[in-house]
């Protein structure tokens, strides 16, 4: 099992060889950033309560139903989530946090999770960072293409 | 080298396509969060020190030793860890945490690194978000499927 | 689609079956971080000004050019930008980082964005955790192996 790596500069690939690329997909209508980039099977996006007068717990639950609201929209589910990055702007609020995300993820299906104190500016009070896997297809326009350089 | 990118809804696979999911496999015995979340060849999870009464040294040591343990459970070893975001409580600790991680990482295998003070509650004195490449064996079930929709 | 997930010990390759390992490339020459990681398509790193003596707007200007300057040399460009999670050091920076943000993301190709303040030390006023895509040669050396065990 041979693991390329180094400090270098890359090769060029040498001739001949396949080249893949997995498909770019963006979700959203933001002139800033995208709801969600999806990037073969991987799928990344970031979410905060859309009504930040909401209180901590409120905010909460509204991102966990965010989140419930883009899984189908990617092709994924709650038993699809890789990684959730948690930033309260107050870490007091953990536990609030703690009880309404065990009552949302699916046991036996549980992503990773950090949670830490951000700054978050304005009223909100809960910033997700979500990373879910989705299905992939891999043989859609752009996703395997053949060079021969 | 066509790149498939938009901002509209996806469209739907074409007929007789090829579906790819890579598999999801998932460590650990919290009913709160997975230790490990494995997706294809690349391993998410997060550290913190099991015994957060040691100071930041101790916590830190504590942190990379967990990595440490848990790299050859993945099938992964330092020499393929990708990214740590390290989240210190107090800043004055990077010191602390540079001797530390520099006598740890290997040379020619280092990984990207990010460092911020972040609030972490409790004792609790770094917090490592780490990504890590594992090898993946592509023919296992679930790993590749043929769908004809 | 099956989709193998547990929480128990992984189980062994059966024999026969092809094992898949995605090339990890590194770049830089600091003996503490890479510059970049690469794994399979997908390329992270971190960014913060090198000029550090500059104000908010000069540091996230000087990033973004870092930025733009990384990108070519592993075979990426703004358009395959997957995901920029910007810590700045004093929120009241936002309107600066969106200013300078919003002339420099390629609309129609937008990532996604976290934003949150988290101490950063020294003069270091924003950092920028990456993650693009890169086109990936699939079959340069260390890519694909088989094995029999």
């Amino acid at each position: 099992m041979a693991l390329a790596t180094g400090n270098g500069p890359f090769p060029p690939t040498p001739p001949g060889t396949t080249s893949r690329m997995s498909r770019i997909r963006r979700l959203g209508t933001s002139l800033r950033f995208a709801d969600v980039v999806i990037h073969g099977d991987t799928a990344r996006w970031v979410e905060v309560a859309e009504n930040t007068s909401l209180d901590a717990a409120g905010q909460i639950a509204q991102v966990l139903e965010q989140i419930d609201a883009t899984l189908p929209s990617i092709g994924s589910d709650r038993t699809r989530i890789l990684q959730v990055i948690v930033h309260l702007a107050d870490l007091s609020d953990a536990a609030t946090l703690d009880r309404l995300w065990d009552a949302w993820v699916p046991a036996g299906h549980l992503p990773v999770r950090a949670r830490v104190q951000s700054g978050l500016g304005g009223n909100c009070l809960v910033e997700m960072v979500v990373t879910a896997a989705i299905e992939e297809s891999a043989s859609q326009p752009g996703h395997a293409t053949e060079s021969s350089h």
